[in-house]
């Protein structure tokens, strides 16, 4: 729906009165002296970098303080903040595995080696001359969601520790099948080795078919440099699969006709199944949504006009639609979708809304683009079990109390 | 272009290797113990906000030196090291007419009085409670690109200081005219006065018919928060026009039958004719682009390949194409447009090129959605003169000199 058609819809001459009049009364007081103080004095001069408002800085990732080490781990983006699609990338998610390595961009060298005919050695400045291109992205760590699999939901769950391993930006970068046909590829070659420059090596194994149909690598984020923790100074991407494929300080991709099977794809990032059997390379995200505004840890005003705000996203390409239920499941509405709709972007949804006071459940659920309908949890569970830890996409229930304070409404199953 | 096309057309096995076969020579001491280093310690553990790298420190905004307050004056955005389409919001440009004011979002009020049916006072959470979305939008300060009324063009110019009057940002607000509808407008009611909470009192008339067709209030920007640079809590959106309309810090919307002549639409923002008449209310910024690699201040290394790029953007809508030269004026060829293409957002165009080593002169030219073609600068100088301030939109020459060094390439006029 675009923008027209949609104040169409939920507006006409009056149609949040319900509002104005309130906050008028407010503002008889208003253009005090507290109100007017800034015009009276000359204000800040200009600057080379600018910083955020002081009362903003409360808009920080969450990190757990039950981490053993804040080397290994993961920090969230604090998504019930986010007022568009970028997220900002200082407040990008972090997830490491031997902490952020200082990388120095003159000594950065990629070495593209193994089944190809030539190997090569690219410097920074030498992958940046190649044919570049931008994509707005998500990224989810693997891990994202994994609350849900607890047996008892917590009922002070906000959006960030629910959802908020996930990101989404506009990355600058070039053709990862570019570079490798620069390189020129045995007629052998199947899988690729992909290696960090961290403490940890981190290394994951990608099939080329994936290479070749849309990875790239990046030295851009939302119009600047990578910052370390994204991978400073380039990084590879892998679009619509979890988060940990995407290796940060790429060093070092090795052809190879057959996976590694590395400690990062067979210890973790795999998927033990309810008959006792482990799945691995369950790569790709599934379609996911979350309601921002009103979530956990918010709290409604008064009965009146809200706009029930939230993000979806899917590793299948396009969000098709996403419904939002207001009444806990039992009716189910299409909500607005920002435009323009991007395939393997986060897409923004919205839905006006009369609260009436009473208590309610709010839900939302995606729907890709091959119709795939993100699940309750009551069905992740079923399907999967409370022993699983990466790949949970059920539904986030937010209950908004008598009084506006918004709980966790995720039941506890049987 | 889609990627694909895009890269059928510049690439093929080994279309580069002129390139790469060098940096592999570079790199046989490549992973020498300065490579190695970041993979021997433990990073920089999880942090709730990140910083960039020290090594990019230098992508700051320019400021003149020879301002006489760095209260009152324009900062530009660094738009040659910009790598997407998003301007990162610490280093979107400033202009300032009284310093920036700090301003307590828990005191903010919004006045809209006048002739309207009901005066309405809103505060910050009142305005968020409202429908909310987003649109990707440049904002261009009318007097970007001046220094090309020069009669003596600089020859260390640099994009920033041509054309970095110009950012492009992901912002998020609400629709003015629901706000206005819900004060209820007089019949007699034609223009608006905007009023800024600076040190100034900044403050400008704006048609009902441009608040009623596109105007929005902005809270958010990239994501987050708008910077108080840019008008935390709230701004003015007037799509298209030029960016002193986009009252930052906004107090107050007074509804009239007639335009208020303010200091800043009568002694500033308006453009003198070679006629000696004056034109004043000339809102819409004209279709620009600039290149921006390679830019003056940036070096080539040696011949072979580069790619061509650059931003565009119109007040008029959506750019429709972007012509470059590469000699100087004699042909053109039609660049590759980063898709999508937004209405009223930048977009980023690329062009392959082989230099030969030889020095030679690069042109960029935006052509609009309604076929209004960016001028030469004799064009521009030719219309207007020199004794002019604001709106140019003259094409940037940039020459490459042998060697590769790239300086200002625009001429001197009779």
């Amino acid at each position: 729906m675009n923008r027209r058609k949609f104040l169409q819809k939920v507006a006409g001459a009056g149609a949040f009165l319900a509002l104005a009049p309130k906050v008028l009364a407010q503002g008889a007081k208003a253009f005090g002296e507290a109100a007017l103080a800034p015009m009276k004095v000359l204000g800040i001069p200009l600057t080379p970098i600018s910083q955020r408002a002081a009362t903003e800085n409360h808009v920080v990732r969450y990190i757990s303080d039950t981490l053993p080490s804040r080397h290994t781990g993961a920090s969230f983006s604090p998504i019930e903040h986010f007022q568009g699609l970028i997220t900002p990338s200082d407040l990008h998610f972090e997830r490491h595995h031997g902490g952020v390595p200082t990388v120095d961009p003159a000594e950065y060298r990629l070495l593209i080696h193994g089944m190809v005919k030539q190997p090569l050695m690219f410097d920074l400045e030498a992958i940046k001359r190649y044919p570049s291109f931008n994509q707005v992205m998500f990224i989810e760590c693997g891990g994202n969601g994994q609350n849900g699999f607890s047996r008892t939901p917590d009922e002070a769950m906000t959006a960030t520790r629910s959802k908020g391993l996930v990101s989404n930006s506009e990355w600058t970068g070039t053709s990862l099948k570019l570079l490798l046909e620069e390189a020129g590829l045995d007629e052998r070659a199947k899988w690729l080795l992909v290696e960090g420059m961290d403490g940890a090596a981190y290394t994951r194994s990608i099939p080329l078919d994936k290479a070749l149909d849309n990875c790239f690598l990046a030295y851009g984020q939302n119009g600047e440099a990578l910052r370390p923790q994204q991978g400073y100074p380039v990084r590879l991407m892998v679009p619509g699969w979890e988060g940990s494929t995407h290796i940060k300080w790429v060093r070092r991709i090795e052809v190879s006709d057959t996976p590694y099977m590395t400690r990062d794809e067979t210890s973790k990032y795999t998927d033990p199944n309810p008959d006792g059997t482990t799945s691995f390379f369950t790569w790709e995200m599934l379609a996911q949504s979350i309601i921002t505004y009103p979530s956990g840890g918010q709290a409604l005003q008064a009965e009146g006009f809200y706009e029930i705000r939230g993000v979806a996203w899917t590793g299948a390409g396009k969000v098709k639609a996403v419904e939002v239920s207001t009444d806990g499941g039992e009716s189910w509405q299409e909500a607005s979708l920002q435009e323009p709709v991007l395939s393997l972007s986060m897409v923004r949804f919205t839905l006006p809304w009369q609260w009436d006071g009473k208590e309610t459940v709010l839900l939302s659920r995606a729907i890709d683009e091959k119709d795939y309908v993100q699940p309750s949890r009551a069905e992740v569970i079923k399907a999967w079990g409370y022993n699983h830890r990466y790949h949970y996409n059920g539904i986030q229930a937010w209950k908004v109390l008598e009084g506006g304070k918004v709980v966790n409404g995720d039941d506890v199953l049987s």
